[in-house]
């Protein structure tokens, strides 16, 4: 299930190993959930502390180093930590369940590369995002980017993008009205994600340009007319596709030198080489699949919790 | 302190009074608070259900009324309810005690109009903001968004925007690392607020088409070199300014004739006439404002939760 | 629904008047539930601050005086706060709701007095409890207790007890089986009534003294041959009655002249004379059946959250 | 240290050796907490769900098998699961922890037998707590329970017992006034231990049958003159020693021969040999010292989150 996290062919992610080896360590009894906490242990075998030992006490601009070092005063600096990418591959485990809840509702949920490195899918055929090494819907958008990531490379830069979730098949109805809103619990889970700056949905920050008249999307007998809203009005689904756009920042570590202080506050020079990525996309977008999985599943539990 | 979000001189908003008295019911004796939970009371004198009665069967275009209907199979038409922009006044109430506690932390925080019907200020002056019926920075800007607002009010149509939060004064170190980061909690509190229908940290959806070498914040023994980040690295603030932004929708309710259904699925026509605003813009400022302040203040008391 | 609470006949609680006028402000629609939160506003029309004044400066013994004082620096002296009886009105509100929850699924619930003033009911026949001042099913019992309550009234003294829970058609499979175990849930809501010093399930206390072939509950097709578990076995209920028992200290309000301090650490004489109860029970039973109410609603919700 | 909840010399425990083998997984960097979630992880080296086989379509009396059946339709009958005692060493190795944080603040924390099989501690002699096999305070009393552990267990059957917890050092303050009363949270906390049926605060049960001249704590310039409030006024820490008292069933598996069901509803007789306690206490007792310096802890955390 997790071979999309997984680093491979792409080449704005790196070859590092990290084999994902799974095992589940509770709440699984002869091939069936048991209803108690499923434990999923996935252990880093390709793990090198070593190449973390050079920046033990020097702050790596775009990361956590300087901001837990101000919360915690004390920082492990070997790597996979809670600021690392690999962070997030406890969350895509957890987004497997949670597919498999909604797959038996009819609720599908799909993400995929809709800009990188400022190179946008201009259309969206979804059986084109797992045929390229993007996640990418649009075959010509593809080329485009290949070229845009092998020049960044080369630079010892970085690139960022947008990436899309479509979820289909939600039934009208999910959602709390005020705080717990469906797309308010959806903007925080996503934003927990590391490297995510931005969330929108439906027409998100387009709609702040659009008529009312235009942004409304006018309601028939068969349904609504368009989908501006992205599936959610009123923080509640409305049965239409629900559209969630991530704003997904460039990776930090770039092998460009960049200005910086060590943790005795005298200016440093660094040069971050090893086994980066030159984008988070598309490693990220299982990631932002399965956080948008989780809360749409636990919204779905919370509505079946009903006397009538 | 809800002089803001009250109604009053601005042609965006209407002139319904709704005068905001407010009582406090508990927790406050003799000037101070007691520990107790203080509830605030708001009644709304001003209240006027007759004219949500021709809407009680049919679905509003962009409102709940359809997602409540789906959820409850109830629905209470006489407005002021949950979906109602009236709920924040008790956002804005709470709002009010946060800001008094991260005052006492010389933690300052503003909402300002950023972009009203496709009207961007070009300059952020913060001493405009609060000269002008729009909340906007740019005294300029305040000019031609009056002109836009004028035109499409004759059109019976309405507007969206986007709305800045600015912080000042937070310290490092807020924030939890994984779930609860300081971006994420924001994101949800900011998605909360009806008509909102994206957020963005920093750079934001631009970062997404940066290099990794323009979006860096460089380290120098003062401070960083600029503020891309908008003040939260890896989900904890970093001392830098907290700089948020929040897409808008316009307003749901329009003159302009729309198509909809009713409750038995009827085709109907709707255009909505009576006491709605053009933009939720500026009146949600300080909703956005509100929301912000009760979560940093949320954070800054986990973080003084410190055995030493 | 309070009548209850209310004071009224019984010689253990007073005459003071406070007629409990409930108004339901919001989640009622055309006689309907809404889904939105109900809130219920009681309003004290009876509350006399004046009676409170002469102990503002002054620890009454047995009471929160002292450790409010500690924990807040500022106490609201003017009785009917946080740790007054009054505050379990809104928890018998609440509990009405959860009783129409268990209502619909057959669930019923009934706290009555077993032992008052050391006094103890020897048989339970339930029709009587409504039937005497003190929710007493053992009529006998209450002619004693009756006498009990005289004499210590008379001697300026107070009185505790013992307030049994039963709820009958609970199904099995409620509870979940580590923190938020049934009976964990039932021990917190029922200690956190003021007043309240232990709570029990099944046989309790008196099982520390079994043997294990005595206690445990033999199973036959018909379902358990007794039972001692009190309806929850690992946590999870087990179809059976569910039997809590709750134990009452007397009232701290007294005449008899006791020893204290007052803020200035100056040693005092108190005599508390006025409306006080000599026994919290019988007042107390509807707001011990209240609190179960709402936690075994509470999981029966949560079970319901299933997807097949 | 967790050799206190380890089976060892006491007659009234087996000899399985479940060797505690602990490995801190993550959260501890350099010898010091990071601030990130410390995951500790205990493997058990010595189980055997061979022996658990023969019961896996019967319901052992007295244990959750039925209650987990009737839950969950499914139930891992390998031993070891979340009914398991073995589940109490993760709260006993929590409970470190939070001895710790309570150790740099002064607060020690201790728990012992007052009662096993019937049989009372008459004096509490700290000093003797671990120099006997049953966790005992009274040296006398620990022979006749001795007699009473050895003649129950040639009988095949079984004993429970009533621990008290002593928490000494806590400073007034702890605890939230309505909902978490600090003796609510430790009820709860204490009643979600297996086994456990009662819980009670001070004078406990017995306060029902006291009066309130004799139950309350008198208040002098130097502290209260008696604590039968066990430390807890009005749902908040009063300064005094917090005492608390759990009582303790006999634990369920015996070798008499007892009436149960298999799942099909067939009756069966069942008698449990093998490597079963005769009764819970003493291995309990630092299970319930762990609950209950985890909610200390907790409410010492949440006083500290202030600003003043």
């Amino acid at each position: 299930m997790m071979d999309r996290r997984k680093p491979g062919g792409s080449r704005a992610s790196t070859l590092r190993r990290e084999p994902d080896n799974i095992q589940i360590m509770s709440g699984v009894f002869e091939e069936k959930t048991t209803g108690t906490p499923i434990m999923i242990w996935i252990e880093n075998k390709d793990a090198d502390s070593t190449s973390y030992e050079k920046y033990k006490d020097i702050f790596r601009p775009g990361h956590g180093d300087i901001t837990y070092h101000a919360k915690y005063e004390i920082r492990d600096w070997r790597g996979g930590g809670r600021a690392s990418a690999r962070e997030t591959s406890a969350r895509v485990a957890a987004g497997a369940v949670a597919k498999e809840i909604l797959r038996r509702e009819n609720i599908d949920i799909i993400a995929y590369t809709i800009e990188l490195g400022g190179i946008k899918a201009n259309t969206i055929d979804l059986k084109h995002v797992f045929k390229n090494n993007y996640g990418c819907p649009d075959k010509n958008a593809v080329i485009e980017i290949e070229k845009r990531v092998e020049d960044i490379k080369k630079k010892g830069d970085s690139l960022g993008g947008i990436v899309e979730i479509l979820v289909t098949g939600v039934p009208a109805g999910l959602g709390e009205p005020v705080f717990d809103k469906l797309d308010a619990d959806i903007a925080k889970a996503i934003m927990s994600i590391g490297a995510v700056k931005g969330v929108e949905i439906g027409t998100g920050f387009k709609s702040s340009t659009m008529l009312g008249s235009e942004n409304n999307d006018s309601i028939t007998p068969d349904g609504f007319a368009s989908n501006n809203s992205g599936g959610i009005l009123a923080g509640i689904s409305n049965g239409d596709d629900i559209r969630i756009r991530v704003a997904v920042k460039p990776i930090p570590s770039i092998v460009i030198e960049q200005d910086t202080i060590d943790k005795d506050k005298i200016p440093q020079k660094i040069s971050i080489k090893g086994r980066h990525d030159i984008s988070a996309l598309p490693r990220i977008n299982v990631v932002c699949e399965s956080m948008a999985a989780i809360v749409i599943a636990d919204h779905l539990l919370r509505q079946k919790a009903v006397i009538l």
